[in-house]
């Protein structure tokens, strides 16, 4: 097997070079981890090959397909436009098809935010499909959670199992793993349950900031064993709440570079314009909330445009990044588009019909063409390769590491080490009387000697809640927050 | 009584000088309106005097005392600074010595507020202390409502009866006046309860949005019958809060022009600096958001720098106005000014007795100085002047307008008219069923036809959860809202 193609050292040399601060992974894999990646039509190239750790350096490239490699190029335009359009489309079409077959939800909002939703998972992000919530995978947040389609569409196509056929044709209804608004314990995929506004980036925030934090306590000059991005997509509403702002105001404070959110700026509320109640300049604002902020102009079309911004995004490591792209809500709807009458009902049978007229789409509901349904298959190979990648870097991070290692698969994995309660404070009826908030910290203290995942948040109040941990930083801009 | 002076006419046309926008009150005290104004000794002149309604226009200067004057004159330098002086520093003393009696509470604020505070309720601010809540007065809150003792020592020195020595001396006590955060239910004078940081901004929001709602509504080319400033002092911490976003966001939306707000900026929070945890540039989002920004770099002393800016705030009449003050937490105190120990706790006897050596402060805990005293006495007749005044005007304009009048009025008192509950539509077990948004949007428009006073909000959902009122304009940046 030394002379196959390895899909892992490929994507590792490739990655180095796509996405700055990504680690070396040379021979990292275990010899349990060949897969045998199954074949696919895409564009231009039809190609199989396995994986294996001990392929030699430098020979890995010759027969890697050119298809594999795109969701690490994730910055260069490596697919025919035509495809794209119809792997955009597709996605209108499964929100349309599926709000309309359940006759409630919101189309408007991924008939828009198709075109970004298609480049986030098709040709940017490292997500393993069959294994949703591997640890070093990137993170999606729909903040705008009822636009909530347009993930599932994602998903669907991407390959997870939660969101097949059926799902999306039950979307909305009872017991179905396609609610409404989306629930990260109903639907395997999903990170964070949204739809109350401004929620979704406010956990998009806390994800970014987990990742920084780890990556400053375990990553090592030679392993970069935490390394991922989190992808948001907001909207007006997102923005005029206030959790919102307190969220994004301290991403800018602790400079999350590897935030990067898509404000889906169409202008449109249930009531109207936004002109009616939101006419603040939110770009300004998020520089002053030390962001940097990009405006794409034409978010409907502009794949061009929306690739260039993540990669200028990417390039900026110091600071969280708003990618405002401007949007038409139900784009490719004749009568309803840019109108809030496509904000939050199903378009109706007429104007699904004048729509499929329009962009020109002649499959029945629910139609996921060939050529788009062939060029997404390849998902399920690369995503279980970045696993596997990811899992022989740690193993190997585990042998030179074994302490940081073990802490850090407690965190990952939520398991307390066995007697942590052996730390906790005792007291009986004759100990003295103290505040509560004190013998709170006397237990937190307790606790945070022994749970290496036990941080906490206290709003400048701190020293008068007493939430205080001894020996734990704060999260400044430069570092981890624990010692 | 024709040729005495009328405080009344000669506010007035000081009025309509120094605040644009204030309507012409010639001669329209009602002959019931007198009354006798006590002589008090300011520093450069003494004098008493009555209030007439037949006073000649024009013969009613002579005998204007000087002091009477300044409220009104709000933007001009007319107190000598060592006086000023005086009296801030009495303000910062009985914040420094109710918060020692009480040992605890937040004395910080107050020591650096009180500059900003003493000209607000001496030079700039129309208020009646013996009757609070006068429709027509100009409101104050204080958005960082744990630095209360500013506000008690503003209302207590302003002859507000609520807060009397003996209720600065019970700070903090159960059942005082004067409790460890503002409760307008417990203080008459206190606008908004407020603690919640951000909740005393968004509540000031509400009460320019009122002001500019009812003065559209309800002002005429001959009478602004509803003219007044809403103030508010707000810190570091309301400006971490998202409410104070989203409220402030729509102030800059509907163009408050008499919103002015001042922001704290001490950079102390209770666990330290602030640049622990808030770095944004909040000039710029506040710009962003669209309000008018002032910068005064010298708010200890710089009383020059803050008049400059409230006139410059009331000059711009299509925004509210930011005036960012640089203080310093807990100014005075040698050894603790500028820190976070002197946010949240009593100074300590050995602190309180070095800042009273630092400010050349002799007297004893609770002393108000005569010539403070004497100089702030003016306000009780000069408020009940303002009241006069105003109800002079409102009888004018009720017989000029009856039916706005009538309106106006209940609107102010909350009093429904008879029988507004015959207007409700009526349902039996007979009537068809519907959604319950549906019955409450026709139970809402039975209202809005009978209650003048009836508006409301639905944060862009209005059309979704049944809310709209018919015939009920939203609030936009030019006009009333209500038909």
């Amino acid at each position: 097997m030394a002379s196959s193609s390895s899909l892992t050292l490929s994507q590792a040399i490739l990655t180095r070079s796509a996405i700055p601060r990504h680690g070396s992974t040379q021979n990292l894999l275990p010899s349990s981890a060949s897969f045998a990646i199954p074949s696919f039509s895409g564009l231009k190239s039809t190609s199989s090959f396995t994986v294996s750790r001990r392929c030699a350096a430098g020979a890995a490239i010759t027969r890697l397909p050119v298809r594999a490699s795109a969701a690490v190029e994730t910055l260069e335009k490596t697919t025919d436009t035509e495809l794209i359009e119809k792997s955009v489309n597709t996605i209108r079409f499964l929100a349309i098809d599926a709000v309309e077959k359940a006759n409630s939800g919101h189309p408007g909002l991924p008939m828009g935010c198709a075109p970004m939703g298609h480049l986030l998972y098709d040709e940017v992000m490292r997500y393993n499909p069959k294994n949703p919530y591997w640890f070093n995978r990137d993170r999606f947040v729909l903040s705008a959670g009822h636009g909530c389609m347009l993930q599932y569409a994602l998903l669907h196509l991407a390959g997870y199992d939660a969101v097949k056929e059926e799902d999306l044709k039950s979307f909305r209804q009872w017991g179905s793993k396609t609610p409404g608004h989306p629930e990260n314990f109903e639907t395997p995929g999903v990170e964070v349950t949204t739809g109350p506004l401004g929620q979704g980036i406010a956990n998009a925030v806390g994800l970014a900031l987990a990742e920084k934090h780890l990556a400053a306590r375990y990553n090592k000059p030679d392993s970069e064993i935490v390394d991922h991005y989190t992808y948001c997509i907001l909207g007006d509403g997102c923005q005029m709440e206030g959790i919102s702002n307190e969220a994004c105001s301290l991403a800018g404070h602790w400079g999350l570079g590897k935030l990067i959110a898509f404000y889906d700026d169409n202008h449109i509320s249930i009531d109207g314009d936004t002109e009616i109640a939101f006419t603040e300049n939110a770009d300004t604002r998020f520089e002053a909330l030390g962001w940097h902020v990009i405006w794409v102009k034409n978010g409907n079309t502009g794949y061009d445009e929306i690739r260039a911004a993540i990669k200028e995004a990417k390039s900026v490591t110091d600071k969280p990044t708003l990618i405002k792209v401007t949007t038409t809500i139900g784009f490719g709807s004749p009568n309803k588009a840019n109108s809030y009458s496509v904000h939050g009902s199903a378009l109706g049978s007429k104007e699904v019909e004048a729509t499929r007229q329009n962009l020109g789409w002649p499959y029945e509901p629910f139609h996921v063409p060939d050529d788009v349904k062939s060029h997404w298959s390849r998902h399920t190979a690369e995503g279980a390769a970045f696993e596997a990648e990811w899992n022989a870097k740690f193993a190997e991070y585990s042998k030179k590491y074994p302490e940081e290692a073990a802490e850090l698969k407690s965190i990952i994995t939520g398991e307390f080490p066995a007697g942590w309660e052996k730390a906790l404070p005792t007291y009986t009826p004759e100990s003295p009387a103290d505040a509560t908030r004190n013998l709170s910290q006397q237990n937190l203290n307790a606790l945070a000697k022994v749970l290496p995942g036990l941080i906490g948040g206290s709003a400048d109040l701190a020293s008068s809640n007493m939430t205080l941990l001894k020996n734990v930083r704060r999260f400044p801009k430069e570092h981890s927050g624990r010692t």
